[in-house]
């Protein structure tokens, strides 16, 4: 079975793009007919967000390597939500996605290995995010779970949000606590490295600390980055670049909101928008950072 | 609409206890009839789980106050796991159980309004278990959310499992973390607190250490403590005493398998197993901490 880090970026190469669209579907962003069509039902809901997902997976799939499906609105919809998100999983994978499920899980032993068995067989992720807060012994389980199937985890790092410090930058030690969880990460990931030589736990590192990005991508040869924060969190492309080693690889960058609701689609029908969006991102990013050499390979 | 706080106090006094039952079907441990009834596809998981946890809710809601269904069970069935904790969430409330959903959730935004959502609208927890990682904007959606609705949280602070101190114990600016976070728990408890002194953020307080337990508890005054780890976990009645209160309030004491799958059942049908354990696991906590007070008022 293929290592999560190897199929990540054979993926990434084949598409010469570290772009990751973020599936988040928001309701009072979707496009009016969608909404119309099915109502604002729990159930209707569900459908217009499997809808939306699968009609936006139909425009980025030719573009992008990696897609990573939020599941908080799924799961606010109810049942009907969580088989939507199992249908736009399935779509994904049918088109080859590599798929990262955004579900920030945590917990111990047994408890955790069921949040495993929902990430990895049921809704059948190629990677999952999860919480470190709770230390090694409730990421095991999930590396259990996962690395039976070549699946991988991404562990929050340093998250792009702006209260994010709160406890991340606490001094712990002499080190900022992402610091420490940063190492924490290092040792997970190098238990089993792939033929890439990147192992199959990756980080979470925010681009919206780009100082940051650049120390932690030091302390973390090998390690697989996850950039949120890139679009409508307030990144540009080029505070991205210190998260990517010299040959353009080592991360994938997310950008949601900005590619699925583009602020400048006047005039647009919004598939139009969608798929604009995404290439102007990917052009961002290859002009403004080593991701750029993708494309020349 | 009732504080969260108010209502879980006037619960734990009417029942006299301070136990919480945790919901935690695992399949390995369901009575054979049930789980041969089913059979072990997704589906029938999730039936299992459904009919195990109501026929133990039908059990124990004459006993206790609090029941604490965890989701991971659930959603590792898919979605008629997500149906089947809906069901078992319907009937603790038809019950008038107070209900805390462990759920450990956490992100930001409008993310995590969506997990409040899904918490407190589609599964109309009283509470929700949530993670402090990403620090105080990660919890004001929550708190958005669930005090238009009058519920509460119980946040992550030191949890029970072996390798919990990894990070939660490292030592930041001369406190170990885990007081840090209960320092913002605090604050964030005493913004809104109910007629009996107590706020609608809780924290989640592991039995297993309990030295910390009652450093924690001099620091946080008005402050609800959930306490796992008393029972399979190994703590006993008494390593949960130190997180009550004088009157023997301001805790609830969680017990999952002790008593949903107790060891010393020789000879008794599952239920009354069950009941056994629930009375066992009450008498105690009665006798070894100042929750034997309740009984007495």
């Amino acid at each position: 079975m293929n290592h999560f880090a190897d199929r990540l970026i054979d993926a990434v190469r084949r598409k010469k793009t570290p772009l990751c669209v973020g599936l988040d579907p928001r309701w009072d962003s979707l496009p009016e007919s969608i909404r119309r069509r099915h109502g604002d039902s729990l159930q209707g809901k569900a459908y217009a967000y499997e809808e939306f997902c699968i009609r936006a997976l139909d425009i980025v799939a030719p573009l992008v390597a990696v897609v990573k499906p939020q599941s908080a609105f799924f799961e606010a919809c109810g049942p009907a939500g969580t088989s939507a998100l199992l249908q736009v999983m399935r779509r994904a994978r049918r088109y080859g996605l590599v798929t990262v499920l955004d579900a920030k899980r945590n917990d111990i032993a047994s408890t955790a290995e069921a949040y495993a068995e929902a990430a990895f067989h049921v809704f059948d992720a190629d990677a999952l995010t999860v919480n470190p807060y709770l230390g090694r012994d409730s990421i095991e389980p999930f590396l259990k779970v996962g690395r039976a199937l070549g699946r991988g985890l991404f562990v929050l790092v340093r998250t792009s949000n702006r209260g994010g410090g709160q406890f991340q930058e606490l001094s712990c030690n002499n080190q900022p606590l992402y610091q420490q969880v940063s190492a924490a990460v290092k040792q997970w990931s190098h238990e089993q490295l792939g033929t890439h030589g990147y192992g199959d736990v990756g980080a979470v590192v925010g681009a919206t600390h780009s100082q940051e990005l650049a120390a932690i991508r030091q302390q973390l040869p090998g390690v697989l980055f996850l950039v949120p924060g890139f679009g409508a969190q307030g990144a540009m492309a080029e505070d991205t670049a210190n998260a990517f080693d010299v040959s353009g690889l080592g991360a994938i960058v997310n950008s949601s909101r900005a590619i699925l609701f583009p602020s400048d689609a006047t005039g647009m029908d919004w598939e139009a928008a969608v798929e604009n969006a995404a290439r102007s991102a990917i052009r961002e990013l290859a002009t403004k950072t080593a991701a750029g050499k993708l494309a020349g390979t």
